[in-house]
């Protein structure tokens, strides 16, 4: 590919829209470009890493047996009031009526298809375990679209399915995708990459697996023990929570007037929100004239996750104004009504003295003893982990929560797509039975963000030659020097002819300086300069993105020497 | 790929909602699946004869110095307000609103997408010429879908768009695809393929070609002249017309009744339809209160591509009911009114004698000379060529009208995209220009059904070694007997390491009869049979889809057979 023809423009200052490192050098060297929000074109350098993530991801699947399919983008409602997700998934989900008035959709996922694919053809036991796997183009409407191809609303997603006889049959076979999905991020040079037991959300199922990068950028939480090998989504991980040691005291009602927040009736009191009982509101769904009120200890927040996986029902936050709730004077004394249904966290078990409202415009009640004074409280974990809690499994380690970016995810389904639509297969005994799924995501374009995020440095972008969009870039200086122009046109062909991918910087009207940040901004990793001076000596100058590093080789040499370094640099 | 695992069924039944034999014969190997109207699921065998075609395409888009780039599906209206065609485009297009309200649209093409990737970044001439392409999902929400994966809904295209600095250099370019498209064809194995002139569309732009399979399922109709090289769609072909000679005779009103049709007039008046003058009425787009008339000498088509182009208006069919017009007897004479306008095609130029309407219910009239009662029209060449006329370019060759289904197109558009998007480059002299663009289509899908419509024999599928989706079918008889199971499974291991893409047929509880008959169905070009006959001589017998032709051949050289035949096979 000759540069100065390349469809983009490299550029020096970080675009206003850019959030994070990734997004803001995807920008600048010419692999992206915004058309609305969380929609994006990719260019041609982000197509070619974005093909060479693709067949590093097909390979790993085809070796767990994957097939390759294709199921539609735009799919007919039938098939997901089948599974019941037509209404139970909300706006994220784009709708629209056909020329004909039929109701169709965007698919986010695609389970429905899957099962609508496999059904009457996978007929008997014997043809199972079996996975089906699409790479494609997804459009989830997303409300918080972020940080370039972190969070998108349309994006190229690997989705596959697979289907069992027995839980252990799926079990086996997701141990299998676990560790695919490591070699995957290995193939594509993540490093900071763990997995770790998640929510399964809309998918529906019990066990799941989230993939995470640990970076800064990350807007998952995940709770790892200093000691064993226990990680989990704050969303669903459980640690033992030191108790707070006190004396247990009278109940007081106190005038706090306008401190409404645990950090203003902290600061009204002098204590550490620990020692406050904290209310959540939430509303539910298909419960338009009920309240949830959680109650949490006030040093922590409420995982929502877990709050939606012991009611069984979606939940979102309440707008107080529509009850007869006292807003930031919440407080489990005396809170009795048909309207409410109300849940303790289990960090409140057995805490004494604690602060809570009063459920009367501006004041609050000291000297809560939950044992004492709510004898009537159900408790649940419904809290998020934090910092310096004890781990749940070695009960010595403390979990350290940190920041990730979910790069994958894995989930054990269940019959929860098979069931209602109606899968079955035969089985050696005669009987029938509705197959068990697991499903496996990985999103292309945010590896690919991910990869960028975690390798570039201050000059740039910094791809490994097994993503890299051109594997060697070739400089050569002082175009309008016939013997420069020669040997950089003879070089580009036999690299070409080698089977190298390379990028050839052929613009005569730009300095070197331009040549040099152009080829860091772009991160491709070797460059090759060619110039009079290193003509004068028959030699090249070859140097190294990643390292910084730099070395004259004989001209002649150059195209078996690249060949060579290509080929060992791939892992 | 071991069949027993393999998702997808073969089937004796034609689905009865097959309408032609790619379809069904894909349908009944296991290929496709419908979702929805006009909506496939594909299945691996297809998924994989896709990529091979996608591939191919690309390496054809790659050596004309395409850059691939991937658009979004998901656009918003702005950019299509800018163009024009979100509103001059019909139902269609789908159009939805995202969350928040905002019009969005999915991408049916991507003349927009692609001036605005280029726009502010491809800024000087110097850049010029360049190309981009993608490789992507569509939906064209298509009102007549029809034979499997020849006209659907949503489908996998690739779409290409060239940027020049004049019209001769995107001449040269279109060229150069022309003749890319060829190769294209050519790798990809289909025959019958010829490139036609052809009408613009939606596309804008005046000068554009079709290439058309010429096939008896075809829905598009092409005239190719017997003796030059004159090949038009014939919405756009034009040809010498032979007149009818008759003598002049008076105006007459007859009294016809219930004949309406020209067939029935026909009948009445024991004359063929050539002596008839036909009126078709039309719709014009944005002129709510007017109808256009057409009349045609009644032998004759209307070409709506001819008309818009004329008129400068999307048209459609008119329901005469809304009209004062009487339906069956319309006729030109006394037909003034400011509510229409009427159009004669050329081919009524000095006819004598016909019979029109009368413009009054159950009359025609007789003896309609144009030249002597038509002194006000206005005649133009609306109407399709028909078989016999003779060819516009040689004069001498006659015309002959041949079915064919479109398998791509390209288009020179000029600045109908870059103008009003305002995208401009800098050029030598200092002046700025609207670059000059170009667009060139290509169905994967349907290339795949089409390949399939023309190979295919009375057994099923006959792919060539370029798409197949497997190279080999390896069919071991009696996988009871130890010694062919081991045969089979070491042969299927050696192929797959020597890079063979093998189908390993290890279904023990199936006769020979279902194996052979299931690779013939699908169309796997190589079959490999084992079975205890044949290894009593250490031999295996390898047939050919293609022609049929059987040999046997020692079981140890089968493997450096296979790899030269395959290699040997490719084109």
């Amino acid at each position: 590919m000759r540069l100065s023809k390349l469809v983009g423009e490299r550029t020096k200052e970080t675009p206003a829209s850019a959030t994070v490192k990734s997004q803001a050098l995807l920008m600048r060297a010419g692999y992206i470009k915004q058309v609305s929000n969380g929609i994006y074109s990719m260019l041609t350098p982000a197509q070619k890493v974005s093909c060479k993530i693709q067949n590093i991801i097909r390979q790993e699947m085809n070796k767990i047996d994957g097939q390759e399919v294709l199921f539609p983008v735009v799919m007919p409602r039938e098939m997901w009031d089948e599974s019941g997700r037509y209404s139970s998934i909300g706006s994220e989900m784009v709708r629209f009526k056909d020329r004909t008035g039929h109701d169709m959709l965007l698919g986010m996922t695609h389970e429905e298809a899957a099962v609508h694919m496999a059904k009457n053809i996978v007929k008997s036991y014997e043809q199972l375990p079996c996975m089906i796997y699409q790479i494609q183009t997804k459009f989830r409407d997303e409300a918080r679209s972020r940080a370039g191809l972190i969070r998108v609303r349309e994006f190229t997603m690997k989705d596959a399915y697979s289907f069992h006889t027995s839980q252990a049959d799926l079990e086996e076979y997701y141990n299998r995708v676990y560790n695919a999905y490591f070699n995957i991020y290995k193939r594509l040079g993540l490093k900071n990459v763990i997995a770790v037991a998640s929510d399964s959300g809309m998918m529906g199922g019990k066990v799941a697996h989230e993939y995470m990068l640990l970076t800064d950028i990350g807007e998952d939480s995940i709770a790892i023990c200093s000691d064993c090998d226990y990680k989990a989504n704050v969303e669903v991980a459980t640690g033992i929570l030191d108790k707070v040691d006190c004396v247990s005291e009278e109940l007081k009602e106190v005038f706090t007037g306008e401190a409404k927040t645990i950090e203003e009736i902290c600061n009204f009191f002098k204590i550490n929100p620990s020692q406050t009982c904290k209310a959540v509101c939430y509303a539910m769904e298909g419960e338009q004239d009920k309240s949830l009120i959680v109650f949490v200890r006030g040093d922590l927040d409420v995982s929502e996750a877990k709050v939606k996986a012991i009611i069984g029902k979606d939940i979102a936050p309440k707008d107080l104004d529509e009850t007869l709730l006292v807003k930031g004077n919440i407080g489990p004394l005396g809170l009795h009504s048909d309207s409410l249904i109300v849940l303790f966290d289990e960090s409140l078990k057995n805490e004494n003295n604690l602060v809570c409202g009063a459920n009367k415009e501006g004041y609050h009640i000291t000297g809560l003893c939950v044992e004492r004074d709510l004898l009537w409280a159900k408790f649940a974990d419904v809290s998020k982990v934090k910092d310096g809690e004890l781990c749940p499994i070695c009960g010595k380690g403390v979990l350290k929560v940190e920041r990730g970016v979910e790069i994958g995810n894995i989930f054990q389904l269940g019959t929860k797509y098979t069931k209602p639509m109606n899968m079955l297969v035969h089985m050696p005994d005669g009987t029938e039975l509705n197959p068990i799924m697991g499903c496996y995501g990985i999103g292309v374009g945010r590896n690919l963000a991910c990869i960028a995020e975690e390798s570039a440095d201050e000059k740039g972008l910094v791809w490994n030659m097994n993503v890299a969009p051109w594997e060697v870039v070739l400089c050569p200086l002082r175009l309008d020097d016939e013997s420069v122009l020669t040997k950089a046109e003879n070089l580009y062909s036999a690299l070409k002819d080698a089977g190298v991918d390379v990028l050839y910087d052929d613009r005569a009207s730009v300095s070197a300086g331009v040549k040099f940040a152009d080829s860091e901004l772009m991160g491709i990793p070797v460059r090759v300069v060619i110039s009079p001076r290193s003509l004068a000596d028959n030699c090249v100058e070859v140097s190294f993105r990643q390292t910084g590093e730099k070395q004259m080789m004989s001209y002649d040499d150059a195209v078996e020497f690249l060949v060579k370094f290509v080929a060992n640099s791939k892992f």
